[in-house]
């Protein structure tokens, strides 16, 4: 049996050069064939090292049955981008197929109420792992969603679904390339498989539709994440995709709005959305055309975090790099002051962020994550401000600030990217008068 | 005028070799001179750039005068040892000089409401900011803490304060160290200079002092960090030195327990203190004789988030290190399965890793802070556990695994520090039955 004639859903034996394999047939990239093992868990084969394809069990016909979707027009038209992860594993569980398809009717089948939310469209984009996504997907995401908009003038909203992990690097990453966006993209995952009875995914995913749904009206256009407000209830929340970050390995409301009020709330059961922030309605850029800015995707920023016991070395590598995000400590400081002896690193680490700064954009952040940088408190502080560190007076946490810099860099020239950098493109600065004292 | 004849408080100009600058004498250290500044910031100068010295102005003596502490018997024994930071700031601020003092006179000054609690002792350690505090300081520490509980069997207990900046790396190096304790030892510093009404500093060193006052009924001799437990209240809270974090860059109440229960609360003004965790009372090593295991000065462990975009060489210059901490995304993943042709960095940080687990502990925390590291549920955190990656199911925050795993390489062998990595040692793991499925 040929790869061409496989069959998702269906059970196969794959013969490999050392090994074999039984299990459902997922989907199939260039490279890597993908199956569901008996134990539910996905793995990657590489084409060229399977010998021998044999069909075990073909799926039930059951299974294969689709609900039939008729659109409504009256209902707003929604389009579902999928990348993986685990917001639709119910179906995922139980044929280990349905994944790798995820149509509407698919879609519909799992999460019946979204027929009376929106009528959907649906495009799976790849099937990957969160932890293995990379600036070259932000660029496949975006031009999906930039070719979906021209394509489509009655397109009232998208969402793109994909694994938890990095969640907060992609709607930051969305937030900076779609410029003047007409349409609320919402991003959200699920942090517990949609087969488990505890599963966040149907209010997650029906709670953005019936976001969308009412967006126009009030005047939301931006990129946010909608995930659970509180582990113990229905409510999701909406927050904004640069201040988005992912606090908690394992809760159903691991997501929290960093240094920021979180936009909405959204009870989908009781069709509640209360607004929490109003400056979503900030005009920043309405006037503008929509555009895709993409990511170099060649570009490297290094992201390092001052501790004690940090050693000059971890600094010098980045002398190649484009650009670097510091995590100091407190307000934002890293050991550069010699005090004593034992400590001569201090002095090397100055001089090395020194190089640094006049080749690449360097900026500070803080590992406290809440918070703001103050880089006038202290001397380290001052120092560091005078050898052109940038980031004094910002809100943005380290992996805004992360995803930030490596769009800037892709984007602008070195002295446009040290002012932009300072600038709130789209909300991701709570813009304060200068501090000059302790806050 | 000579070095040695300079007194603190008085202000000098000082002729170097480029510039001259005019402050305050503070201290004198090896090879540094340290100034206050006009503005109220502090210098430092190199010892060798000094050409001239010359007097402006002599501190009032109404300044100078101390006040008369008798000790009471009726009361405990309180050592108070200073490394720098705010927590002292008001004397500092108005002569420049008192802060290298730090006499039980000045202190009892400063916080009348001391010769309530207790008989404070108080010693000057170092004057350095809390960034570039290292293992060296650490030792420093502990052998002054070894020092005085050995020499005053009277002594109830010991108030650690520095700089918040690395607060918590201290109390959890503290913890490691100092093998059946018994007598507490708080750490705590000050978010807000002590002459700012807003300050924090004497309810978290009188907090501090009550708490010890009355931790020998309470059966507690631990290390833990005392700091605010709200912004906008006079209580403090007790956190375990294995547990705390500074998650707040500015706030009073920046301090918080992480994945744990706060030990207790303290309202100092009501003298009342409020255990909520109970735990405390556990005898873990109790029989055990007081022991003080340093680190080894010269260990090098690395520290290295995942994100997108994340490069290989990143991975590679720890080949030389003692240790590595990863902090990865989500349950504890890192970017190692390469789902395209664009991300091949994966495969390659694969095999890093795996080379790197060979030859060192390589331990999985989460970049969430909050949660549990859990490498079972998603085939990455498999790959993982088989090329020998520690961490999974336990749930200490990646700053405290840092300081473990520096403290366990500096004391024990390869074998011993795997083994140990994932014990409970200090109260830093809360035990729970191995986790297989998605929490």
């Amino acid at each position: 049996m040929k790869l061409e004639d496989l069959e998702q859903g269906n059970k196969y034996k794959f013969t490999l050069s050392d090994e074999s394999q039984e299990g459902k047939f997922v989907n199939l990239t260039k490279s890597t064939l993908f199956i569901k093992l008996e134990s539910g868990y996905n793995i990657g084969i590489h084409k060229n090292k399977i010998k021998k394809i044999e069909l075990i069990e073909k799926i039930k016909e059951s299974k294969k049955k689709k609900m039939d979707v008729k659109p409504n027009n009256k209902l707003p038209k929604i389009l579902i981008l999928h990348t993986g992860g685990t917001i639709a594993s119910k179906v995922d569980y139980s044929t280990g197929a349905v994944i790798a398809k995820f149509t509407p009717e698919e879609l519909v089948e799992l999460f019946p109420e979204l027929t009376k939310i929106a009528n959907i469209e649906s495009k799976i984009i790849s099937n990957m792992m969160s932890d293995d996504m990379n600036f070259s997907h932000y660029n496949i995401i975006g031009e999906e969603i930039q070719k979906a908009i021209k394509k489509d003038k009655d397109l009232k909203g998208i969402i793109l679904t994909q694994g938890t992990d990095t969640l907060h690097y992609t709607s930051a990453a969305l937030s900076f390339m779609l410029e003047n966006l007409p349409i609320p993209v919402i991003v959200l995952g699920s942090q517990r498989s949609s087969d488990r009875p505890s599963s966040d995914a149907a209010t997650n995913l029906l709670s953005s539709a019936y976001f969308i749904s009412e967006a126009e009206k009030n005047n939301f256009h931006k990129v946010a994440i909608c995930m659970h407000n509180k582990t113990d209830d229905p409510e999701c929340q909406i927050i904004s995709g640069v201040a988005a970050r992912k606090n908690h390995s394992s809760r159903r409301d691991a997501f929290q709005s960093v240094n920021k009020p979180i936009i909405a709330t959204i009870n989908f059961e009781k069709e509640q959305i209360k607004f929490t922030d109003k400056k979503h309605k900030d005009k920043e850029d309405e006037e503008g055309k929509f555009s895709l800015k993409k990511f170099d995707e060649k570009i490297k920023i290094g992201l390092v975090k001052a501790r004690p016991g940090f050693q000059t070395k971890e600094l010098e590598i980045y002398k190649g790099y484009d650009g670097l995000i510091l995590e100091g400590t407190g307000l934002g400081h890293f050991p550069i002051t010699k005090f004593d002896e034992n400590t001569k690193q201090d002095e090397e680490n100055f001089k090395i962020l020194k190089q640094l700064a006049q080749k690449m954009p360097v900026a500070m952040t803080v590992q406290t994550i809440n918070g703001r940088v103050n880089m006038n408190v202290y001397s380290p502080g001052r120092k560091l401000q005078e050898i052109g560190i940038l980031g004094h007076n910002l809100d943005m946490h380290p992996e805004t600030a992360y995803i930030k810099l490596a769009w800037l860099v892709s984007n602008y020239k070195l002295e446009e990217v040290k002012e932009l950098y300072g600038k709130n493109l789209r909300g991701e600065i709570t813009e304060r008068s200068q501090l000059n004292t302790y806050p």
